[in-house]
């Protein structure tokens, strides 16, 4: 691993640089990448980003700043990925030729060249922040846009524990160079597709109750999700919805798959431990978060998870 | 008003503190007393939190922190009221009695013989911590949970534009010292009660939308609302959800009234003004949020609001 320093040195030194962000993008990779580029331009460089993916409108706000800019690239960063399997598609191909790896995951695979890897950054843009400035870069309003999105898409508007006294601080550095941190906040968080809107009204009418209200059970069959024309991004965080509700200590959801099927998620709070639960059922996954797959009829499904969780809480009481 | 440092040598001086807390307490009234309470007894002072009102279960990681003090208040502060009509019923009688009032609403009455209004600061709590500082007490992490849950809930989570960098730093700050942001977070945003989910489902499911998907509208009736065993607290927020939805410029909100009559709440995005549209049925308010009163069956109600709103969005196409 290199310092921050060097990766800041390493960049100075460079000039058409091409930054790949990971397929399925999200605003960490993408803050983090025109961050950079944003940056890097000012320097007087080429810089330009690339995505396997199509880039969600909802990012326009700072994916319509860098300038275009057509070269050969010759030095090639990637943000915010932890392994080349997440190049997607279209950027496979330089899955081997990664000159500088900026990344905040400790699964990194170290595919790169060089890397800088802080497991304890909440957001790569922490790491980017650090290294523009290092950099002698201006934090001009656009950078601090794209800094502040990643920080606040990669904590859950700063609920995670992954948001420490640095996340914040940087955050509030950001909105002293121009971030627009309210508005990001809505178009992030206070806005829903009408397909969410749509799978989410009717999971939460499948919602039931069990174990005296500790145990909630809500499902999305395969019908559910076509009807409410729901695509995957539209399901994030449907899984936690049952565990939302105060006094549950459970959440369950059961998600229809395509081969008759069913994936259970299960959220727990106070210390029951999901992995436990679904290991019974050759599931695992952590103590608050873990699932399992199981056969049968939707109500057969229900009824076998739903058994073996309220003795789980039955035991704990 | 007196300065910050005034407030903090004035508390130092006196005694038997009794601290206010508004009617339907809050995490900013309750975080702001009950961290003063507690650096107030670190220094060795009787100190106790009052309201009229009970306090809610939610904040008890903190409200059982302060030693239980029998005494008789010779010194009385207030914190996060704004008039004296907030203080409730149980605490009116401290009306034209009250030393200090420390407060971030720039709609103060000054009804305190002293007072320290700061209607830049995002919480009261954010005060309180300077406060805390001044007097030199140690921020422990009881007192650090007080204030960040102060920060968090008068921002949405950080998420509205009172937040500010220094709302941010000082949130970094409480978390050095101890505070549990991650915990709070999930208590305060990621928790919804079963009446409140059960209000939820049912106006979620009777969302419709007009104007190409431009307009939702929802409703609840006082069946709806009385089934869900809904509380006004938790129909908090109930007249956003039509908002939320991505496409929709004006979110329109009906609830039925005990007295034949129906409320309309209005939440606009873009630019269209919310208050103009209501001002037309005798309403008003602000630019993103209004409200007016209309009388008829729900189904006369909904057309006439929906007619209007529809053409208030054909003119600003």
């Amino acid at each position: 691993m290199i310092t921050l320093d060097e990766a800041a040195q390493l960049l100075l030194k460079k000039d058409d640089i091409l930054i790949l962000t990971h397929r399925f993008p999200d605003g960490d990779t993408l803050g983090s990448g025109y961050g950079l580029c944003l940056a890097l331009q000012s320097k007087g460089k080429n810089a330009m980003v690339s995505c396997s993916d199509p880039i969600p409108e909802k990012y326009g706000y700072f994916t319509s700043k860098p300038k275009r800019q057509e070269f050969e690239p010759k030095f090639i960063v990637s943000t915010d990925i932890a392994d080349t399997q997440l190049l997607g598609d279209k950027l496979s191909v330089y899955s081997d030729r990664i000159d500088l790896c900026i990344d905040h995951h400790g699964s990194n695979t170290h595919f790169a060249k060089k890397w800088y890897v802080d497991a304890g950054a909440a957001a790569t843009t922490q790491i980017i922040a650090k290294i523009i400035k290092l950099m002698n870069a201006e934090i001009t309003p656009d950078i601090a846009n794209c800094i502040y999105t990643g920080l606040s898409t990669d904590t859950g508007c700063f609920r995670y524990t992954n948001a420490t006294a640095e996340t914040y601080r940087t955050a509030a550095d950001m909105i002293e160079h121009g971030a627009d941190a309210a508005a990001i906040n809505r178009i992030m968080f206070d806005t829903k597709s009408r397909a969410r809107l749509e799978i989410e009204r009717r999971v939460l009418d499948s919602m039931e109750f069990f174990a005296n209200g500790k145990c909630a059970v809500a499902y999305a069959t395969l019908k559910m999700i076509s009807d409410s024309k729901a695509r995957d991004s539209d399901m994030e965080g449907i899984a936690a919805m049952a565990r939302q509700v105060e006094g549950v200590m459970v959440g369950v959801t059961v998600r229809e798959q395509p081969d008759n099927k069913y994936k259970i998620s299960l959220r727990t709070v106070d210390g029951l431990d999901a992995s436990k639960i679904c290991a019974y059922f050759g599931g695992g996954g952590h103590k608050a978060a873990a699932g399992c797959t199981l056969s049968g009829t939707l109500d057969e499904v229900k009824k076998k998870i739903v058994g073996v969780v309220c003795r789980a809480i039955e035991e704990q009481a």
